[in-house]
C-alpha cells in the first residue's frame, strides 16, 4: 500500500494532512479517490493505517484507523558518513542508505574529495535531499526516515564520536590485521555505529594517521577493490544480514 | 598496480599481448613507457606481473615476470540470474556484481520485464556488456572475468539447475518462512550458488509456482522493499561477509 510520511499529524481528532506535492501525487499519479487506503508515517507518531477523507488540488486529509505495529527499520542504528562525493553519486549512495536501512547520512570534506559543497547553494542542496530520502523512505516501506546531515570535516566527525558506541572505517590498506568487521558487528548490546568510506580517491595518509589516534578501527571488507559508492552498500548489507535476517 | 586482462599469452616465451585499446589505454591513458610494470590476467593461465617491452600506437607487449600468487575470487562461486531490466540498469548491477565477485550473471525473460532483448542487436549488446565486465574486473582486482550469459527464459534457467549445488530466489512475499539465507549460506561445502531476482515489477504467482515446483527455494533480503538493482548487490555482499571475511 503507498505510504506517506506526513508533518502534521492530529492523533486525538485521527487525522493527518499530506504534503501539498503528496497531495497531488496521491491525485495525479496514484489516481487515488475519497476512501481509499494509504499508510501514514509521522517520525514520532508511529506507523497508522488511513484513509482518505477530503481532496483537494492542494490539500489531501488522511483518518487514521489505528497504528500499524510495523517496524522496518534496522537493529542497530547505523550512520554512514562519506568522503563527499559529485552530486549523482551521493544522491544514489544516499536513495541505497535509505533502502538499507541506515540511520543516518553525513559527508565528509576529506583531502582526496574533488567534489564541492557550495554553502550558498547549500539549502537548496539539502531540500532536494532530503525529498529523495522520503521517497525513497516511502517506496522502501521505513518507518523512520533517514537523517541528513550537513558536511562535517574529520575533526568535526571525531568530537561526535562519545555519541557511538563504536566507530569504524572501511580502509583497504589497513596496516593491521585486525580489521575483523565480523568480529565487531558480533557485539551484541552495541546500539549505535558510525562507518568512515573514503572518497573516490580513499583516504590520505594524515587523515588514517588522525582517525586512528582518535580511536576509530580500520575495517576491510572484502579483497576487492570497491568504489566508492559500493563499499557503504557492502556494509549495510552485511549488518541487514547480520543483524537483521533471522538465523 | 594497473592489471590488463589478456587473450594472447606465452608462457614459454613469457610474454603476453595486451588488447588493442589496452595499448591504447596504457599509452595515451596511463601515459606508460617501456620498462613500466603492469599486472596481467589471463583466464586459464593465472595472472602475471609484467614488464611493457614493446609499444606501438596499436601493440603492446609485456613481459611477464613470473606468477602473483593472487587470489581475489569469492569462496563460492554465485550466479546471478536478473529479471530482464533495461540497459543502465543492467549495466550498473553487472559492473557492481563484478566488484562483488560474482562468477556469472544471466538475464532472464520474466512476466513482468518491461526491458527489451532485442536479437538482432544482441551481438552488440553483448560485446558493449563484456567491456564493461573486463574493465570492471581490471579496477577491481579480480583475477577472473565474470561470464555473461545470454538471456534465457525461467523454463531454460531451470535446466541449467542440475548444474548448481543450491538454486534460491528473492521472493519477498514468501509463503513460509523458511526463507533462511543464513541457513543455506552456512552449508560449508556448498561450491555454487544461483540465484534469481525479479525485474522492477518482481515475480508473477505463475512463475514463482513453476520455480517452487522446480526446486528452487524462495528467501528474502530483509524487511524492506529493495529496488531490483540492490537486492542482487544486498545478497553479494552477504556473501561476501559470510564466506570471505576472517572470522
Amino acid at each position: 500500500m503507498q505510504r506517506y510520511f506526513v508533518e502534521q499529524i492530529n492523533i486525538q481528532e485521527k487525522r493527518a494532512v499530506l504534503l501539498p506535492s503528496d497531495a497531488y501525487h496521491v491525485q495525479k499519479v496514484m489516481r487515488m479517490q475519497v476512501k481509499d487506503s494509504v499508510i501514514v508515517c509521522h517520525e514520532t507518531e508511529g506507523t497508522f493505517l488511513g484513509k482518505l477523507i477530503k481532496l483537494t488540488p492542494n490539500e489531501a486529509i488522511v483518518e487514521l484507523n489505528g497504528k500499524i505495529e510495523e517496524n522496518n527499520e534496522l537493529p542497530l542504528d547505523v550512520t554512514i558518513a562519506h568522503g563527499l562525493v559529485r552530486r549523482e553519486k551521493m544522491e544514489f549512495v544516499i536513495e541505497s542508505c535509505v533502502a538499507l536501512g541506515a540511520k543516518a547520512y553525513i559527508p565528509i570534506f576529506m583531502n582526496r574529495s574533488t567534489a564541492k559543497w557550495q554553502e550558498e547553494k547549500g539549502e537548496k542542496k539539502e531540500a532536494r535531499i532530503n525529498k529523495i530520502i522520503k521517497e525513497a523512505s516511502e517506496q522502501s516501506h521505513r518507518n523512520r526516515l533517514m537523517k541528513f546531515i550537513k558536511p562535517l570535516t574529520i575533526p568535526e566527525l571525531i568530537k561526535e564520536k562519545a555519541n557511538f558506541d563504536l566507530c569504524l572505517f572501511a580502509y583497504e590498506d589497513s596496516p593491521t590485521d585486525d580489521v575483523n568487521l565480523k568480529k565487531h558487528l558480533s557485539i551484541d548490546n552495541m546500539k549505535s555505529l558510525l562507518v568512515l568510506f573514503g572518497p573516490e580517491g580513499g583516504f590520505d595518509e594524515k587523515e588514517v594517521e588522525i582517525l586512528t589516534e582518535a580511536g576509530f578501527i580500520p575495517i576491510t571488507l572484502g579483497k576487492r577493490i570497491l568504489r566508492t559508492e559500493l563499499a557503504p552498500l557492502l556494509l549495510l548489507s552485511a549488518i541487514v544480514y547480520q543483524k537483521e535476517l533471522k538465523a
